[in-house]
């Protein structure tokens, strides 16, 4: 990063620091959050890789239910869905860089290739990724279920856990 | 994310099919990977966490060595710190939303805490952060070094070791 983010990087810090906003409450971060989702196109998938190593990647956030669930569509013969076959335990993660707000969503990721799933996340030029269409074997959509929270914002993490 | 931006990926995912683009070599990789180092003012850090569940976290991206050492910033009270302590396998990811570029760079990170590592990254206003000054208890460095990488563009996944 150049010295212009860093200086006004903390500038916003100092300025967040002086007006007392670093004792953010519980449900301002959760609605706080919830625009923070809404507002992504894309979220990172850490899953448990090979090694012990984490492994992160962007995946385009397509569609959720509130903080719980998320799902996400990938190729059934990816590296990630052969990794949480193996260990299901994920986080997902939403940032907005310019205003230093991060959310991170710990749970498990179970792979699914039903056609109620399926359909949910079909679109139009989907084949790209699938050719074969909404039944390509090599379609399967990821459904994340979160179990915790911690959202960063202003200096301050704050964490809950989900319903 | 909207359809809008749904239908802008699916364009530029054809584009690259059908321009024979998903064939990237790895020195045209590693030239890109860099510029995406370059340019980014944030990566993602990924550790090992609590009950074996994957953690992300936004870091400012401050200063790197090429595609082998990066240093950031933190906390030592932080729980990232309390984390590669405990394990130091980790993963760090830049990403370029719009072009749908994406850099995993798999590695160890050590907690460094010397003068001179100290004075790497300190600059003016980084009290806001550690306000006893570049001599804080609580400034932390943290050294990643690479070992593997995993570079995505045009549908594509390059992987290669880190010399």
């Amino acid at each position: 990063m150049n010295q212009d983010d860093l200086t006004a990087a903390i500038r916003k810090a100092k300025d967040a620091r002086e007006a007392g906003k670093d004792n953010a409450d519980i449900s301002e971060a959760i609605a706080e959050a919830l625009k923070l989702i809404d507002r992504s196109k894309v979220c990172f998938v850490g899953t448990n890789g090979e090694e012990g190593f984490p492994n992160i990647k962007a995946m385009f956030s397509l569609k959720h239910d509130g903080m719980k669930k998320f799902w996400f569509s990938t190729n059934t013969s990816s590296r990630r869905v052969q990794q949480v076959r193996k260990d299901n335990r994920t986080c997902i993660y939403y940032v907005d860089e310019n205003n230093f707000h991060g959310l991170m969503l710990v749970g498990r990721i179970e792979v699914l290739q039903d056609m109620k799933s399926r359909r949910l996340l079909w679109t139009e030029g989907s084949e790209v990724y699938y050719p074969l269409g909404i039944e390509d074997p090599d379609y399967s959509v990821l459904c994340f279920t979160a179990s915790r929270a911690r959202y960063y914002h202003n200096l301050k993490n704050v964490t809950f856990t989900i319903e």
